[in-house]
């Protein structure tokens, strides 16, 4: 989130939990303490005028009180609470649901053919405005490496093969749920785009399956690939500025995740990836490399899809040390 | 330079004259020193693998004797010394161009018929790999606010009207100038756009005007409108990696200086910027506001070039408090 508040003009402070957390490492002064002390956060928080969390990070409860006492938490703790109980998030969902509206929410279980994994990444400012950019299509490969939570594989934005109608359904859905959740903010909205649901005539459908408060790996591509990224349109959304505009700068934009694997050293590997394509921008994150942890992602734009995704797999496969040549 | 350095894993040490200089803002750790003090300079230079400088700051002296002490400096001191005698430049091209190249190296009395004002902007690595954006016409303001030193008013990317012959030529010499000095860095080349000269038929020619080491606001419009922009690449030559793509992300790239003007707290002009425009990139140096000190910039992308400067030009004067609406 550094390069967007530089630009900004934005003063980010953080709250890391050593010295070698990535985020210490680029931000002057990082405080340095536990995210679930609540003496370091609550005196952290004094010389902030608004606090943020990334997704996972942090007690609810800790902001509750914070908030209770006047710090200025974006989201709001009720939204952190709302984001992570999936059944009351789609009881609601439905409750509000307008009768013409083709994608309720669903709960996982309800839709037995689950096909490929889209996301809708919204954003929404405390005023209300709020922006979509294109629904991707987010891959995730097999295999040890990928068994890390929630790191993507790679992510094509925007959605190949996609049909209008589905790709409006899934944006209108996603700001439906970020005006639900009174959202502050980013927010992934995780789908599985589904057939065979009982009652259906075959058609494909939109389950909502994950909702992930804050910038997000799915996100990355918007770095390089959007005329405004995630990690600006969050800080935008926290301090209540005006949103910006979240159109893509490409026709295509595929972003792929390097998990640590052979190499302990990613220099020589990263070296040849930037002699061979020099249009691929790398992104390490200058955390230790361990094997399956996400050290890094590759982002490629341009005009032809199997070009641009045949240059980032590469380059993040080889980087991984996948592959040699 | 620290959202290239952030991204490209690189860690970036600076040596600031104050704790409010824009760099010691945004990298952890900055030491505090004036850059014309050896002792301060000597010291510091000991903890960095590189020492890079950025244009008009530091003595070549000083970096001689760091050099000749086994400090890595780049752009070395020989090319530092080089670029700054436009007369030994002069001669030194002018010797070594070949018969039929079109564009001899001129010393501005040379040219009477100057026109409008063009820059190529080059990067080189110590390798001798050697890159070059599209060149661009920098439109300078009449008044006070742009009296200040090198301040653009306005970078038009690429330069409207010119010919892919003169384009070429443009680039050419400025390659060859990065050559001639064995820069490593990024080179910003002024021209001037001349006709007049004597001997010649009328014709348009290139006159070079002015010699910039390292990153130049002629070249901010690379941050948001090229591949890689001349921070990363900058930091990419004077490490010796591969350089980064220079092609534009877009038709037409508008970036316009804001000079600190009515408002001595940008943030209500900035805000309605914001609001009016979602595309418009605003970089603020996070410098004290002082009338005619440039204090950011705006940077606009878009297909159509009449409506991509429009929309610069109304932003950065809306900033500053040229215009109220």
């Amino acid at each position: 989130m550094q390069p967007a508040a530089i630009a900004l003009g934005v003063r980010l402070r953080v709250l890391a939990e050593s010295a070698a957390a990535s985020a210490a490492q680029v931000v002057p002064d990082a405080e340095i303490g536990n995210h679930r002390d609540a003496a370091a956060v609550t005196a952290f928080a004094q010389a902030c005028d608004v606090l943020t969390v990334t997704h996972g990070h942090g007690s609810v409860a800790l902001f509750e009180t914070l908030a209770a006492a006047g710090t200025v938490v974006r989201p709001s703790p009720a939204t952190l609470v709302l984001a992570q109980d999936e059944v009351a998030m789609a009881r609601r969902l439905g409750a509000s649901r307008s009768d013409d509206e083709p994608v309720p929410m669903l709960l996982a279980g309800e839709c037995p053919g689950a096909g490929r994994e889209l996301t809708a990444l919204v954003a929404r400012s405390p005023s209300g405005q709020a922006v979509a950019w294109p629904v991707v299509e987010t891959v995730r490969a097999d295999g040890v490496c990928w068994e890390t939570g929630e790191a993507c594989r790679e992510v094509i934005a925007p959605a190949p093969r996609i049909g209008p109608e589905l790709a409006a359904q899934a944006t209108s859905t996603a700001l439906r749920v970020a005006g639900e959740l009174g959202l502050a903010g980013v927010l992934a909205v995780g789908m599985v785009e589904a057939t065979g649901r009982a009652g259906s005539d075959g058609a494909s459908c939109l389950v909502v399956n994950n909702l992930v408060t804050g910038p997000h790996e799915s996100g990355h591509w918007t770095i390089d690939g959007a005329v405004t990224s995630q990690f600006e349109q969050h800080l935008r959304a926290v301090l209540d500025l005006p949103l910006g505009d979240p159109r893509p700068r490409a026709p295509w934009t595929v972003t792929v995740s390097v998990p640590g694997g052979a190499y302990p050293d990613l220099y020589r590997s990263f070296l040849h990836v930037m002699a061979r394509d020099p249009g691929v921008k790398v992104h390490l994150y200058g955390t230790a490399v361990e094997p399956g942890r996400v050290v890094g992602h590759v982002t490629v734009c341009g005009d032809g899809l199997d070009d641009v995704r045949a240059r980032a797999r590469h380059a993040a496969d080889f980087i991984t040390g996948l592959i040699d040549e």
